[in-house]
């Protein structure tokens, strides 16, 4: 029964204390940045992404949950009818307090194409944020 | 300029209209279920886990966006302290309409571990959910 | 030292036996197919893609490896060069044999760009595949 | 007929010349390393991992492929009987020639089992690998 063990696992992950604040200004290797606000598990804020479908720099509403030091957190992109979706945790790398997250944006597929198209909707890769 | 082609493709993702009405019970192949509610592109619910890491059902709380055919939404699931992250769109499918999203769950690394354990921190997947 | 648990789960990974036969045609959703021979543990073959980044199908040539239930190979896509990366095990999905994989896509980024649009390299999705 | 364009894009990647030379000792974030040999567009190497599911470091052998700044490739963990696929690329960054890759690990879920636990079949991360 190996993968009870794991399931244990992810069921016994510990009380998070203390949690991280998570409050404040980050940056992504990009130049992206996020203004975050943590009111319990809830997060809220504004993203500005340094690069858009456009070419210039977007802003999107934050919208997600945290407990301890673990984070995800969506932003709508408008015009463009997108979606990003960031999952991550708090690290350490050398001293830095990073969130480390994988990411999927979502874009639509039109209806007709989605038969031999679908392939094509979802980008994915990974961030990490410093302050 | 190749990628400004694709950017360009993103950016103009069309007006979607009529968007799909998400509201209601979705199932998934796991039997797990979910009640969303949608006002505006915000979306809650409530997702009834069919597997745990406790091997019982969980419920958790729902918590994001939404515009035309996509979705995207996370769950915290207590007391385990972990977040998954659903993310994609409602397509037809042999004329069901079918969510097929991409997904990570996060779980914490204790801070002790995280230089050689990081890497166990993110599960993935696929889920397709029906009516 | 919660972790170490799932590490020796996936340490304990069991004998897998008897592994299945990946040998012969295998289907995915988009009516892709491909066709896998087996050798020891190397996987190669011939996969037929029903779209591409031209719109017709193309054919790319397998390189993986397999262990029990696992598979995992990788397609070089000529002459756009990408390379697709699917990842998964074999399942019975209502007694049919079903590979359930995981994919990345990725694609090149002219090196002027790949500050501001490196975020656009790869594509992600799941495939199924059944005879 | 929005995504034709991104399909356009994909399909137009241009010739990558001059062609990176991926040959050599490469170095992850968790002191992992591989050693690689490239052979036209054919990936060998061997896989020195930091962590493993024992706690120990762990070798694997490499097979993939590779074409201009792109390269996807598979380790089979031994005796563990698990899977990992890169798929990344090479980037310059702050000058520093880096292989940004995302990851999949695949471990095997009991036939038993996979009904309410193959939610638990994969791991998705992000490295990166400089000489």
């Amino acid at each position: 029964m190996l993968h009870e063990q794991a399931l244990q696992t992810a069921g016994a992950t510990p009380a998070l204390a203390p949690p991280p604040n998570f409050t404040g200004r980050w940056r992504n290797q990009m130049n992206s940045f996020m203004d975050l606000a943590i009111t319990g598990s809830s997060v809220t804020g504004l993203y500005n992404s340094a690069s858009s479908s456009g070419g210039a720099p977007v802003q999107g509403v934050i919208n997600g949950v945290t407990i301890g030091d673990l984070i995800a957190f969506t932003v709508l992109w408008l015009p463009s009818g997108s979606i990003t979706s960031w999952t991550g945790q708090l690290v350490e790398e050398g001293g830095v307090q990073t969130i480390r997250t994988l990411w999927h944006l979502v874009t639509n597929i039109p209806d007709d194409n989605e038969d031999d198209k679908f392939w094509m909707s979802t980008w994915a890769g990974a961030d990490e944020f410093v302050r």
